[in-house]
């Protein structure tokens, strides 16, 4: 499935954090940013989150704001 | 001004694409991952973006989705 | 690939209209019920869509809202 | 009230699952595509969703992204 | 039409400006607050957005951040 | 750090309701209108927010949609 979302940030998961219905996804992305998400708790099961896999960060690029120092 | 956002990326800014309304910023992440974010003309213009100057994309962990191969 | 979004409906494309950076695009979903979708006009180039081409609404579940006569 | 959002998506509350804070509402769209949607337990309240209750998804037209296989 | 966002500002509307797809629309709130909102044109002539129209701005809470000096 | 978002709004902490992950903030903005908003309990935590603390409530433009009577 190819998906119009403008990133889609390579990396692995390193850590997930289960709450009673969302898990938060900690990513460290290829060149060390981390990345946090939080999705379903059914969401993260469904595609076999654990630490050390391989996943992607899909943002939308609306979605992203921009700040400077 | 701290903000509340959990994903606060540094890096600079490579280029900025202006459309009629909205401008689309492209930025490089420490660690070399590319970032796409679509901001309003105005905000680009108080920012003061422009290759090369340091900028941070950031993002809510609610909207930041997970892909698997 | 597959992503964690919750919502992945199934439709075909029924029109794109252009603007300057973004197009807007129409999809009729499988039952009938169309959706409309801004996306960039790049990510609807990558994605080759045009009338009558099979594709998918995506939307992360905590962008939906809901509301009662 | 009209609302600006251009889904307003037409159905029927299928299934409430209530969480610490937030609810789960799953709706079964006019012609059959289901819609999940994460609302506060006291928004949920509010509009008295329960099984059967007609109700209407409601998505901004830039929250909604586009796949194809 | 009830819906479940949490933040529904009553206001009225101070300038819509227009651009090829979309209108920005700048709302002064009771008590004095200004809120910018960016909604399609097509949303914004349905609703038949005017200065002086009083309107509301409605905002998921999902999609407030919070920042601190 | 100055921040994209076009609304930036001005007012201080009312009430901090604790969940599991997240934390549900109210806002009083100056003028009078009220703000709820969802952010994660470390970002509660790391921005030291408590009953009348000053902050400000953060919403990208296109987040913001428009109703009318």
């Amino acid at each position: 499935m190819k998906i119009s979302a403008r990133n889609i940030l390579k990396g692995k998961v390193v850590k997930v954090s289960e709450g009673a219905v969302n898990n938060e996804i900690l990513l460290e992305l290829t060149g060390g940013a981390k990345v946090v998400s939080i999705i379903s708790k059914e969401s993260a099961k469904r595609l076999g989150l654990k630490p050390g896999k391989k996943a992607y960060a899909i943002v939308k690029a609306s979605n992203v704001m921009i700040a400077v120092d």
